[in-house]
């Protein structure tokens, strides 16, 4: 169950095995959100296992976010101070955009959304790299 | 060789098999910075096994933090916008802090320093955890 703020937030792009992949709605900056299926808050906190699984997945959105855009910078979290259910938020970056070299959280100020073509292709290309159940 | 600015910034606590274990200055929340043996600049772009060698290593911090700080809460990141050497950073969080909410970068307010019984017990209880190179 998706915590009301992430849906609010974004597009549900799929789930593959171990996460919700999600992508942030304001296009602005290419903003992947993965949820993984737990109740545990830290990613730091988990069994290794799990969550090199997890990172598994997070991986894979890096390389497509680096290889869709041509971004060579990703910027990777896990902070939940906000939404407590455990999400990691992987985002490409590069120096022109909206507020490099800030972090994105509170900093964003413009403001832009994907086209349904764009939303098609990039859900068809992450659907493409795992296993997906449906939703 | 550590980039200048972690340098100026942190106390350079010990240097584990992957990374250099470095406490930000400014106690006004428990911050450590990672910084692992690479050139590369982004953890999610790594190899497998590299990339899980170091999480180990930030792993054990977020747990030192949790039971040194009694913090439930790890915010966990790799940016690498300003400083482009990778490093990661392993931040405890409460709900009382400084700046919660919002991410430490950019919104800390408060500054603290370590005292020197502090830095040396913290330093000690992070030299036993892994076999530790000579500075």
């Amino acid at each position: 169950m998706l915590h009301s703020q992430l849906a609010a937030d974004c597009h549900v792009l799929c789930v593959w095995p171990c996460c919700h992949v999600l992508l942030h709605r304001n296009a602005i900056v290419p903003w992947f959100i993965l949820v993984p299926e737990t109740e545990a808050t830290d990613l730091l906190l988990l069994q290794r296992e799990h969550r090199e699984a997890i990172l598994d997945e997070a991986a894979d959105v890096a390389r497509f976010v680096q290889q869709h855009w041509q971004l060579a910078k990703i910027n990777f979290a896990q902070l939940g101070n906000v939404v407590p259910q455990m999400h990691l938020h992987v985002i490409g970056r590069r120096p022109d955009d909206d507020c490099w070299p800030r972090p994105v959280w509170g900093n964003l100020s413009g403001e832009k959304s994907y086209s349904d073509d764009d939303l098609e292709e990039i859900r068809h290309r992450l659907r493409s790299l795992h296993p997906v159940k449906t939703l």
